[in-house]
């Protein structure tokens, strides 16, 4: 019996596979942008056969969305991604060792999907008239932004590959032998130089409400900017998947109680204090977390903690969205999505009633 | 007669934009990147928290591909797009007024595409160590890259939407009215911070190397870029489409034979001489275009320059490719890719032999 049902098993996980490879049929794809303001700047500095440059305006803190909508949509909520530091949307997409992204994958689960590269990284460009101001002599180099960029080294560290830089764990998830491909998704950080709040939180807020509802997803640097958009409108916010991040622990009641209306998931890895060296607050990021969803079910809230290696899932890293069991975890994810959140859309439609 | 021949196209018409509603079906889509190296970085600064960073290595110079293969692709041969100065891919993809764009069009004329962030821009990112130098006092400030970031009055100037700023001309095909949108595209351009040869010409030529073949098109600042690819490494590069650029007319005998083996089209928009102020070569670039086509012809080769104006075609701005009448545009690319490219695949596998 046993047998039997590891081969229906082995069988349903094979015609799974076969399934991914079918063509993917796209009712709608695209890209645009949301928000941006526009900003006057000096003159550039006289470019040869060009002569003397004007002043002029820039447009500044867009954010760049890209989208797939499947022609089996309806009903579902569209999905809002956002990356972490020192990287882009391509986070999202095919794995460092090729495999499917979870981008592509919740499109074969009918759901729309959006993916936003941050304001200042990226395709959302970044307002870059502070380096031009130093360079022309106008600002002291102290004004320079700090700028963001993780060595291999450090990624290896933070993002839990292994418990010494080349060195892998036993269990590790993360496709170590494609590591370098990794290293290419990791670009410099700019975030330095956005005002507060961030226009990120703000734009994907108006982001939520333009999808007349969105679940939004942030992982990392970006994994509180689902609460946080939340907190300036939380009226498009449908739902909130945050992966591995510190959370906020001292909002105020009124925070709390916003936040308690909006399903809200948190995702955390394995080894979170497996690591030597370096940065290693993930135990304390992990604690604060818990703290946060007790206070958001303390509110009358849903959130919910998913720590991976406490369901029995072992070996995730920080990159779980690229880990080899990534469509594993993006199956949580779903199921977390069809239980929290869409089940509960004609509960909320009527609430609001 | 006239009347029934009118009738018959705008059915035709009709027919053609229901097709483009039709579900986009896809064989595989997905991202990945050419090139990249590895280069040793001082320590960071010490961050709040996380004590003295460390030494390390990072990766720069690699390229991101973001690609669709339809289904109906063979035998096609793949087509790369590359943008230009202070833009992304998005150039390529929905126009500033939400129409569809030329790498949505292609696939759907069953072309696998590609779209490539240049080295140092976007999703590519760029190597920021220059800038954290500056801001650390180890070098000086003239030690910053020139930052190119057009503000939207050199755009509508360069662009060539009209005569003067917020004045479009009378048959101006750019749509105007969204121009806010594109605004919103154009992002700082770090060009200045690569070595030479461009990483971008070196990756083109490897990515064409590894599609077993393709079409390079580039535009403005990548407007030269397909054939400075083919001059590295032309094994791959089995078409060249360069858009509005200068040309380079002073190549050896050796490069031109080199280029005369690919067929090439250049093609240049309308009103290259009326804009007023600010930059205006246009003329200047179509002259030596137009030299650089002769060049290759009387080296032996199939190069082709359609001047849309000369061919009836009037008010194409700089940036066609998001211009109303982009989709017959990219129908006049198809029928020379079909004409120059594809009939010829076999004649020259022979002339291998």
């Amino acid at each position: 019996m046993k047998i039997l049902l590891s081969m229906v098993a082995l069988a349903l996980t094979l015609s799974a596979a076969d399934d991914l490879k079918k063509p993917l049929v796209i009712a709608e794809q695209g890209s645009f942008f949301v928000g941006g303001e526009t900003k006057a700047v000096p003159a550039p500095p006289p470019t040869p056969g060009r002569g003397p440059g004007a002043p002029g305006d820039i447009t500044v803190n867009q954010m760049y969305v890209q989208y797939q909508i499947p022609v089996n949509a309806n009903p579902h909520v569209p999905v809002v991604m956002v990356h972490g530091c020192c990287l882009s949307s391509k986070t999202w997409e095919t794995t460092p060792d090729g495999r499917m992204g979870w981008n592509e994958y919740f499109v074969r689960k009918n759901r729309p999907t959006y993916l936003a590269d941050q304001v200042s990284r990226a395709r959302s460009g970044f307002d870059g008239s502070k380096i031009s101001a130093v360079k022309a002599g106008t600002l002291p180099p102290s004004e320079l932004p700090n700028l963001l960029t993780a060595s291999h080294q450090t990624a290896w560290s933070v993002f839990r590959f292994g418990p010494t830089f080349g060195k892998a764990f036993p269990d590790e998830q993360f496709p170590v032998e494609a590591v370098d491909e990794l290293y290419k998704q990791m670009i410099p950080d700019l975030n330095a130089l956005l005002p507060n709040p961030n226009p990120t939180w703000t734009n994907m807020a108006a982001l939520a409400v333009k999808l007349k509802g969105a679940i939004l997803i942030g992982h990392s640097e970006s994994g509180f900017f689902p609460e946080q958009a939340a907190m300036i409108d939380p009226s498009g916010v449908k739902g909130i998947i945050s992966i591995e991040m510190p959370c906020v622990t001292n909002l105020t009641s009124a925070q709390l109680s916003t936040l308690a209306k909006i399903p809200t998931l948190v995702m955390f890895g394995d080894h979170l204090d497996g690591v030597q060296g370096g940065f290693n607050n993930w135990p304390t990021s992990f604690a604060s977390c818990n703290t946060f969803v007790k206070q958001v079910n303390d509110a009358g809230g849903d959130a919910q903690m998913m720590s991976l290696p406490a369901m029995g899932i072992k070996g995730n890293s920080h990159m779980l969205m690229q880990d080899k069991n990534n469509l594993q975890l993006a199956d949580l994810i779903l199921g977390w999505i069809d239980g929290h959140v869409e089940s509960k859309k004609g509960v909320r439609a009527n609430a609001k009633k």
